[in-house]
């Protein structure tokens, strides 16, 4: 016995869902069946709904359903200053830390061209149009610490060049709270090269 | 800063999900968003489509599209052993355990006063009828070896007393205050043969 064929294509359009094995899809789809058939229907119709009517800013390619997102439409943002983001998650963790007050653009991604995501895929035509305005004097490149995160803005500051803006990277180092002993190696050595001026005062 | 309107509000849909908190949340908004909208349609219309078409077997409860299940439609199993058990996932993970050869009713759910689960809303009267039909001999009470799945197979077993048919329950084997749904197949398959005679009082 499995469970009947509906039943079995819930549990595997849950598949689908991130970290979301066998076990967890049985899980999701007995509960919404046998104690939350009101949140189901609500959770498809919205699924759907987002589905249709989320697409790109015009202006940043962040996610939202309006033409252009809040943040590109608010006079209080400092529009000299625009922060690259890989996704818009990393727009939110940025946003939550608080302190830049400046713009963003967001690439969805990174460029990788073994899958064929070349620089259209990430939107650098759409990101230099913004730049060539004049408005720009610093891009804060915050792609990923990965390889792929700097290879796409080693890319990303060639291809911008010439229009004369700075550009920036986050800095590396050791993440606050953490203990050094769990800390990687790569990390510790950019970390003690990019050492900084101390004081007791 | 929070995400649009409506991306929040796919986000806070998916918490009727179990196990599913803000953060995770967040994750399979921005993964069906920005990687896996065909199976995010696939997922809304699926869900839409089992809350839509899938209920009860008319004759043992399981959760099912079909008006009687596989297992009660069959002829290759015995009818005169029947288990009772809380839960479809239950059935499932004595059906993946192997050996049980009878047929199967589904309480969805024990007796919970306090919270206005009498016998009515685990079909007690449906059980009582089927007993009635006189095939029969032996009922598996293999309700949760919990408090409340305990006194839900002590309140069946007086309840269909006057039938004369035996009574039995999985031995102790399975973990006291454990939930089936989470027993291993050989620990369950164990108890099953190890079942015990159960009485009333
Ligand atoms: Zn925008
Ligand atoms: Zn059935």
């Amino acid at each position: 016995m499995r469970f009947s064929p509906l039943i079995e294509q819930l549990m595997d359009a849950f598949r689908v869902l991130p970290g979301v094995g066998p076990k967890t899809a049985q899980r999701m789809a007995m509960h919404l069946l046998e104690r939350e058939r009101a949140g189901g229907e609500r959770l498809a119709s919205v699924i759907q709904k987002a589905i249709d009517e989320v697409g790109y800013c015009q202006r940043c390619r962040t996610l939202t359903e309006a033409d252009i997102c809040a943040i590109c439409e608010t006079p209080r943002r400092d529009d000299a200053l625009l922060c690259v983001v890989e996704s818009p998650a990393d727009q939110l963790a940025i946003e939550e830390a608080g302190g830049f007050q400046g713009r963003y653009f967001v690439l969805h991604g990174h460029l990788s061209p073994l899958d064929g995501i070349g620089p259209d895929a990430i939107g650098v035509d759409q990101l230099e149009a913004r730049v060539a305005e004049g408005h720009i004097e610093e891009i804060v490149l915050a792609t990923n610490p990965t390889v792929e995160g700097e290879a796409t803005a080693h890319y990303i500051a060639a291809q911008l060049a010439r229009y004369g803006v700075r550009f920036s990277r986050l800095a590396y180092g050791v993440p606050m709270g953490g203990e050094l002993e769990y800390v990687d190696g790569g990390t510790l050595s950019r970390a003690f090269s990019g050492r900084q001026p101390f004081s007791s005062d």
